[in-house]
């Protein structure tokens, strides 16, 4: 029977060596990539599928795009949504033709929110909030699913080159509604190349491997439209403060939502799983287990940039000489620096919104 | 087992009452309809879906729709689409506001033909030929499926609605493509309501139901939209020339086109299933077997409007005094007269399509 990973649910997946062999990933060799960020730096970003491609061309100058989506049903971002855009922003940053969707449909659909309710909370809070972690607005083309025929033209088209045998095996299950979402995600992905032919990059969690998987399918049967198959490259996830292997909501104190109020996040700090010794003796002695360390994750994978400070933190940590006491506090100052930054940035990225470059369609 | 009748398939429906009694029809009564039109008053109108409420409509005069779609992948109509075109018609003339869409998006889909294609065909040779049928282009507002977002939307929307299970038990199978097609065309039948909350009905040939049965079972589910679930009206299938229940293009002997070369017609009439007897002799002394008649079927649903005559016709045939080769000889002069009549007005209908109310979207 062959595995599938489920990009809507909360499956946890141990492995990310097997998942790399098991879904015929390649390993991610920042070597090919100029001035790796922070997330390529330090093996978050660790996999993804033909990214040679996409290195070449931005080794060579030639034309490629990067697209990711905001689903506007949620209240707030998460680590995960920043990490995304991280990697928006690489690309972006790297010549790539920048192209950001709102799925509207799809909130419209999973959250029972009008589709006009939807894009009124990408224009107010998403929209915002992904410019504030660093998206150049002013090299971004936005659009709203529900208003791209395009793309639902795509859709419809795309359930032809299918068999629901074939999404079953690739999603492990085949409601009516996930086939439309998932096929509408495939014209998402495939949309920007009806403009013009060109290569392109999908950055997401690797728990969205399956929406990749369905379009490259789609495109080899699609011989007469010669789509490039989309790229994709793939971050592990932001763990858990509870040490479980992804943040999610439907566990409140393991994850840090974006915004969140600082007392909240302050206890959720103070509680998180470390890599501390049961007393303070035998830390100083044996120093911290520092792979087991969530508030380390959070320090290395989001908070801090520059390579030698987090180095330095790790060795202390390490060596006993910071206590998790220690770590936590660091933690939640850098933390709060950049919550309050981020709020900051959000109200000016508002003001801008209305300015933005929003496809028109006939 | 759940029984299914399969819309987009050739299967043989052998017994219209076990029809009705196994899928939970109405027997249509005429008493209804004032003006019955001749398939109406014929029983080849022999079925619906709540039909009191659009009786109802009628004669209280409050507001409803008649919905019907074009298949614009093909090249001709056929006997089966000039009933729809003339149950639109009665409709029409008895104050429905009328939509009439073309599926560019399935015919996309289901012949891989352009949408662009797909309208052109509909302008230069669908329209027209509904407009040479009866409809009346004034009071009609015409629309492409891939233009119009609203019934994307509400495809998307739809999906939600139904499981894989369900679907499968009302179509018997379950593609993707089949998905996509059905939903959208759920959207289709409700998209009037949209515009202004009334009832509506839907004349097509009773292997549609199923399309029927889904979009009602959605608007049972859709409680917070408040959809009038859709009316429909069911006519017999034009038998095939052969004696099979059925015209089909795949048996080309056995059906006529709209429009056909008149020597190609006259070899078919010629050649088709008829109730003679095997000697003149025994036809004179027995009469015909008028009801196996398929020359007979054709004056009754198409070629004859005059109740009298074809009264005059069936007894005539019945008591043997009418041969076989008279009665295709007539029934060919009927056509004959018919298909001239009906170039002549495709070619005056084509004149006057850029001239159409196509709804616009924004």
């Amino acid at each position: 029977m062959q595995k599938t990973i489920d990009p809507w649910g909360s499956g946890l997946v141990e492995d990310y060596v097997k998942l790399i062999k098991d879904f015929g990933l390649e390993e991610f060799d920042k070597a090919g990539f100029p001035d790796p960020n922070r997330l390529m730096r330090r093996h978050v970003v660790f996999s993804g599928r033909d990214l040679g491609l996409i290195s070449m061309c931005i080794k060579e100058k030639k034309p490629y795009y990067v697209l990711s989506g905001i689903m506007p049903s949620a209240e707030r971002l998460h680590f995960g949504n920043k990490m995304v855009i991280e990697q928006v922003k690489y690309f972006q940053e790297h010549n790539a033709k920048t192209y950001v969707l709102v799925a509207d449909l799809e909130a419209a659909s999973t959250r029972g929110i009008t589709l006009e309710e939807a894009q009124k909370r990408a224009k107010e809070f998403h929209i915002p909030a992904w410019i504030a972690l660093g998206l150049n607005p002013k090299k971004t083309i936005f659009y709203f699913q529900s208003q791209n025929k395009d793309v639902m033209h795509l859709a419809y088209k795309f359930a032809k080159k299918i068999t629901l045998n074939e999404f079953r095996a690739i999603y492990g299950q085949a409601d009516p509604s996930r086939i439309f979402a998932a096929l509408t995600q495939a014209g998402d992905i495939l949309y920007p190349q009806l403009e013009e032919r060109m290569p392109g990059i999908i950055p997401v969690g690797v728990d969205q491997d399956p929406h990749l998987r369905l379009t490259r399918d789609i495109v080899s049967r699609s011989k007469s439209e010669k789509f490039f198959a989309p790229s994709s490259i793939y971050h592990k996830f932001t763990p858990s403060l509870n040490g479980a292997i992804k943040m999610s909501k439907s566990s409140p104190d393991s994850c840090i939502e974006l915004p969140e109020d600082l007392a909240s996040v302050k206890k959720k700090i103070m509680r998180a799983f470390t890599g501390g010794r049961a007393t303070l003796e035998e830390h100083r002695r044996l120093g911290a287990e520092v792979e087991k360390c969530m508030v380390f994750e959070l320090l290395k994978q989001h908070l801090v940039e520059d390579d030698k400070e987090l180095d330095k933190i790790y060795h202390e940590y390490k060596s006993g000489k910071m206590t998790s006491g220690e770590i936590k506090q660091l933690c939640y100052e850098k933390m709060e620096k950049f919550l309050n930054n981020f709020v900051k940035n959000i109200e000016k990225a508002r003001k801008e919104v209305d300015k933005l470059r929003f496809v028109k369609f006939g």
